[in-house]
């Protein structure tokens, strides 16, 4: 049975443009398998915006968002098993899912033939509620959806991990990107800086795919051994059928036919950034070469929890900015203007 | 060096409208290792009409389509090994490759890293000359690129599985169907009768996706163990999530989201009939549980090989109207108005 509700104090929107504001709301008492998380750190995810702005049509308002969240437990349910308090932890995109259907069986919440529940904006499976996400100074989560921190790992480093971390890892594991992989990165933000480490340490030969020849040193730099230039045309056509795997963050609609060029047979092009209307493309790229478009969405709690350790035990971490939680609205700006290298994460400690 | 060449006669079209008449031409003297074939029988395929009429723009006049042909070995070049005199052989939709790249070498010689060459409407590769097709009496052909006929197989009934065969063959075993998987077939022409054929004897539970119910005895007779209408609404809901494999086979452009949304997680929508710009399609759709959109293009000749022996020994057969030369004309009308089941063949001994 639910104990006494918490209460907590975080950041909202209220409307589409009303930008983000303190706001004090309550976390439910805990249920049998529940912890209470003090969060220490929240990444700041271009979903947030959207979701905050409501450019997808689907946001209740207030909506606290922050999907990657690093904390430390602070109270347990009756009944759990995984967690001490005192743990350092880490909440996702996900705080539920039915553990039931062939998907959570086999590993992959986020695809819950049911519905997984989102970390904000979702709606609770047993008390209906609106679920709140991590721009807050406490969460409450069922157990199963609570990942352990390293103990090698910073938690502001830990954040971005949960969402920009594992939604690149994922697919680089799925596609067994390794040693004589070519894996090229389209798009140099969040996702694809992480995409970039995580590819180079997997072993494979890291291409960047940018409009600009600025990003270079930073491509090199985080482990790329080469920047394609996707406005050189000669170029391009140069790596006509050369990667394996073309790992597509790109966070708007674009016209995938200059990527999907650079498959050789039996490549893919894994799409984690842009949720939209896919451009026309010409099927024979894909005939010629049984080349592939698919996506990826996040990763499950287990796999999330093997990229953490595989980040502690590679000194793998992203490259962040820290910010005051006051600061989050000049951050979204920032963010769209793509001056942020490369995740901006709320230290918790300024709420 | 070429010996003389060899008076031939065949059905060109010599413009976009002048339909099939006759054509008297040459083939060309056998190199060392080349064949010369008596052409038995020749399949009617879609790329035919599209090829005659220049739909796709690539077409040298005049052209002897042509491109499932069975027939028998009538002489050797020099150096033949492969192949004696009497032998009863196939041609598919390739004549020749480079044979040296990384896909010839992978037995993939669709996808040549040079160009395949064509069967009809061609380059010959060492002379230049454009390549002509099955629509004849006789051909001559590089070893490396005849295949031998089953014993048990009827020449007529061979000849279609040069491409519609193969076309549908090669996905499915690429995409390891068997025992326990589920194959949606969309599209039940000439390719897709021979995919329901073939996923129903590798073992795998098949589906006939149409948009007619008049289809669902002929689906059924063919191995299917259903047919879905793919107008209803709710029975295609009912199907969300529930198929390995979509073969999709439908030679026009479509809407792909209706049987994407089919696919369960890491389930793929193969196109091998479409050959056009994709409609667009929402992203969430592939990105929600890993869905990939691919394609496939016949298959290689070991593979090719492997097919033939695969339905000699299974007691496969693709269901044939035997016609006239001189009715060609009126097998492309027909076919334009779906009325054959499922493939014209030619017999040659009428020409």
């Amino acid at each position: 049975m639910p104990t006494n509700e918490y209460p907590a104090k975080g950041y909202a929107a209220t409307s589409p443009d009303s930008g983000m504001a303190p706001l004090a709301f309550t976390r439910r008492g805990l249920r049998d398998d529940d912890v209470l998380i003090d969060i220490s750190h929240c990444g700041i995810c271009h979903s947030d915006l959207h979701a905050a702005r409501n450019d997808w049509g689907r946001t209740t308002y207030p909506i606290v968002p922050g999907h990657e969240i690093t904390g430390v437990v602070a109270a347990l349910g009756e009944k759990v098993t995984r967690h001490a308090i005192g743990d350092r932890v880490a909440i996702g995109c996900m705080v539920d899912s039915c553990l039931e259907c062939d998907s959570c069986k086999a590993g992959l919440e986020q695809y819950c033939q049911r519905g997984m529940t989102g970390t904000y904006n979702g709606k609770d499976r047993r008390d209906g509620s609106t679920t709140f996400g991590g721009y807050s100074d406490k969460i409450v989560c069922r157990e199963e959806f609570v990942i352990k921190v390293p103990d090698a790992m910073a938690m502001a480093d830990a954040a971005p991990l949960l969402c920009a971390g594992i939604t690149s890892y994922s697919p680089l594991r799925h596609w067994k990107v390794g040693p004589g992989s070519r894996v090229a990165v389209a798009g140099l933000g969040g996702l694809g800086h992480m995409g970039v480490k995580f590819a180079a340490a997997m072993g494979a030969e890291v291409t960047v795919l940018s409009r600009s020849e600025d990003k270079r040193a930073d491509a090199l730099a985080l482990g790329a051994k080469d920047l394609l230039l996707t406005t050189d045309k000669a170029a391009m056509k140069a790596r006509t059928g050369y990667f394996d795997i073309v790992l597509d963050t790109i966070p708007v609609r674009h016209d995938l036919a200059p990527y999907v060029h650079l498959l050789k047979i039996d490549g893919a092009l894994v799409i984690v950034g842009m949720i939209d209307m896919m451009p026309e493309i010409h099927t024979g790229l894909l005939l010629m070469g049984r080349r592939i478009i698919t996506g990826s969405g996040i990763g499950g709690v287990t796999e999330t929890q093997e990229m953490l350790d595989f980040c502690a035990e590679k000194g793998i971490r992203p490259e962040i900015e820290t910010i005051r939680m006051d600061e989050v609205n000049t951050a979204y700006d920032r963010m769209e203007a793509s001056d942020v290298k490369y995740r901006f994460v709320i230290d918790m400690a300024t709420l």
